[in-house]
This record gives C-alpha cells, structure tokens and sequence, in this order.
C-alpha cells in the first residue's frame, strides 16, 4: 500500500524560528520537499525560477486565481506572492511529504481546500525571548521591533485554529518533533483506513 | 507549565501481537504505565494484588459500577473484568502517561468517557501473516484457529473507529510508532492550547 504524501504548513510569529526549523527538518529528511511559491515580483540577482520562486507576470498570476489553480495568496508592496495547488497536489500523489512556510490567513485557507493538511504552530520559549531574539537581529528599530513584538502576542492567540504546536526551545528538538508529528500523520486511520480495509478484504476474498 | 499525561488505548485482533507491542513499549518508556484491571475472578498461584489485577468481590465490583468508578467492564465465563477509574485520572493529573490494553467495545467506551484518551489499533502485516501466527501458537485445534482468524478479519472492520493503526511488522518499529504517536500528541494543540495561551497572557501582562 503507497501511501500520499503528507501536506505540512507551519507558521508561526516573526521570531519564533520556523525559517530556521524548518531548514533543519529539510536537511534531515530528503523525502520532505519545501513548497516553491510563485510571485509576480522581479526575480533577485543570484535567485532561479522554481527553486527561490515561479515567477509570474501580473496577467499569468491572475490567471492562475481564476482558474483556481492558487491554494491561498497574499499582495505584499503591490506584488502577489501565492502558493501553486498543481505541484503540490503532483508531489503528494507520488508520495512526497511536501512542506509550507506561510502566514495564518494562508494556513488557513490551505485547511480549507486540503483538510487533510497538517497545520503546525511554531511558539517561542517565552515573550522575553522572543523579544531578545527580535533584538538579536540588530536588522529593525526600537519601535518596529515593538510592532513585531505586539503583533507576535496577538498571532500566539490564533494557535486555537492550528493541529499541533512547537516550542522552539532548540532547533533540533523542534525539527524532530515535527518528524514524530509526521509520523504520527502516517499512522492516522482517517487518512489511510479505506485503504487498509480494502486491502485486507481483497486478501480474504482471494484466501 | 506541567503536561497532563496521555490515557492510550490499545485493541486489536487476537494474533496481531499487541501484547507484545506493549511489553516493549512499557520497558523502553518508564514514563508510561500499564492500567492494572479489577476483576472478580480469583487470583491464580503468583499474581500479585494491584500487579496483576485489583481483586474484588462482585459486590465491591458492583458497587464500583454503581459509583460510575469503571471506565469499562465486561463479563467473561461468569467473571467481571474492569478499567477502574480513579487510578488512572490520578496519574493523569500527575502528568504519568497510561497504557490500556483492552477489546474493541471496551475502548470505545474510554473515548465516550474520556474524549482525550487516543485509540490505537494493532493489524497485522497481512490475514497470511496472522494465520501464520495463530497457527504457530500451538495452543488451539484447527476450528478454534479458523474461528479467531474470522473474527481478526471482522475486528479489522471495526478499525475505522480507531485514533490510530499500526501494522505490526516488527515489534521494535511498531513500538517506536506509538512512541511517535504519544510525542506527536503531546504537541497537539486541542490538548492543551489554553494553557499555552494563558501562559503567555501572563507574561504579557507584566512585561
């Protein structure tokens, strides 16, 4: 019995890690393979269509909407950034764990078409690390540091909505959870039991 | 913040090797503990009072039907066999995980009671594989065989109703899969989100 690849979204406050999570998980396990996004923003130097992104015209991205081929998208600084359902669904079917990395309203709308999604919410340890963390990066002000750090409290609240949650106390513990996490996935009997049941009643029936 | 532990329901067709699953998932996991059953039968040459069994008479086991202190009991040649209660939610509440190991209609009746507990299936590799090892058993006449083999296939039916399956192809892989499964439900958000949330509520509001 082949079974379908497992469709994984995480998300998570600015800061809590997931980028860097998500990179270990990717690393550990080549049968997980990270979803490219397609934008209609102007590829930068060094980037390659279908490995940073599939890049789009405004004309093809639309499209791409209206004949429903996009999971959930977004407009960002007057640029559309979605997620492309064909590859996905392609990836899946053969078997392939596929990986996103999107915001909550994406997450969220992913649920929506695909329930059989697994959504994943990455927490930091504490408010206070999060913040030192924000901090750290010495990329931001004071005060968008402050915006990061009220909007990431209020994203905390939306976890309700999520499957599972990852305290992202170290990075390899984290990763590893979402690998138990997806190994649980494979042994749901919602998602495989038809099959299983089927497969046993052809073997009574031949026996 | 302390995690309640998890109540794990584990059924499956005779031959199917759940026993086995358990007794190395018991000694590889100190943190989980097996339920111990009341019964009214009589303790047999060596068993150990609160080991084996808990002991009762039928009137003590009546009256802890009466009480609503049995998560579940049946009546098997005259004897009743039981899931006592309160043992079970007091180590719960101390965060100890517990391991039931009990029949279809038993374990359907913990989720009624106990909708966090999580129900785990055990199958068999294939119907070949279990009439291999039915027959192997040695303890049984042929009908007795063929009889527990019908009700495999017929119990498989009734997987549909599980959390979880595992198919039993190595007691070591299918006893590291329910590890995974108990990991992957410690990160599940519907069990313990308003904890999570109010913890950082708390931080907020005196940050």
């Amino acid at each position: 019995m082949k079974k379908r690849g497992i469709l994984m979204v995480v998300s998570g406050p600015s800061g809590a890690g997931k980028g860097t999570i998500c990179k270990e998980l990717l690393e550990n396990n080549k049968n997980i393979k990270l979803s490219v996004s397609a934008t209609t923003r102007a590829p930068r130097e060094g980037e390659v269509e279908g490995v940073n992104y599939y890049y789009k015209t405004h004309d093809e991205f639309k499209k791409m909407i209206d004949d429903g081929d996009m999971f959930e998208y977004a407009e960002r600084y007057g640029n559309f950034y979605g997620t492309p359902k064909a590859a996905i669904m392609k990836d899946l079917e053969e078997g392939i764990d596929v990986l996103l990395e999107i915001e909550m309203i994406g997450a969220l709308n992913v649920k929506r078409m695909c329930p059989d999604s697994v959504l994943i919410f990455v927490l930091p340890p504490s408010l206070e690390e999060l913040k030192k963390r924000l901090t750290g990066r010495g990329t931001e002000t004071e005060e968008q540091i402050e915006k990061r750090f009220s909007m990431a409290y209020e994203e905390i609240q939306t976890m309700k909505e999520y499957d599972y949650f990852i305290i992202n106390e170290e990075v390899e513990k984290a990763a590893s959870e979402i690998e138990e996490i997806l190994s649980a996935e494979k042994n749901r009997v919602s998602r495989y039991s038809s099959d299983i049941i089927n497969k046993f009643r052809e073997e009574y029936e031949t026996c």
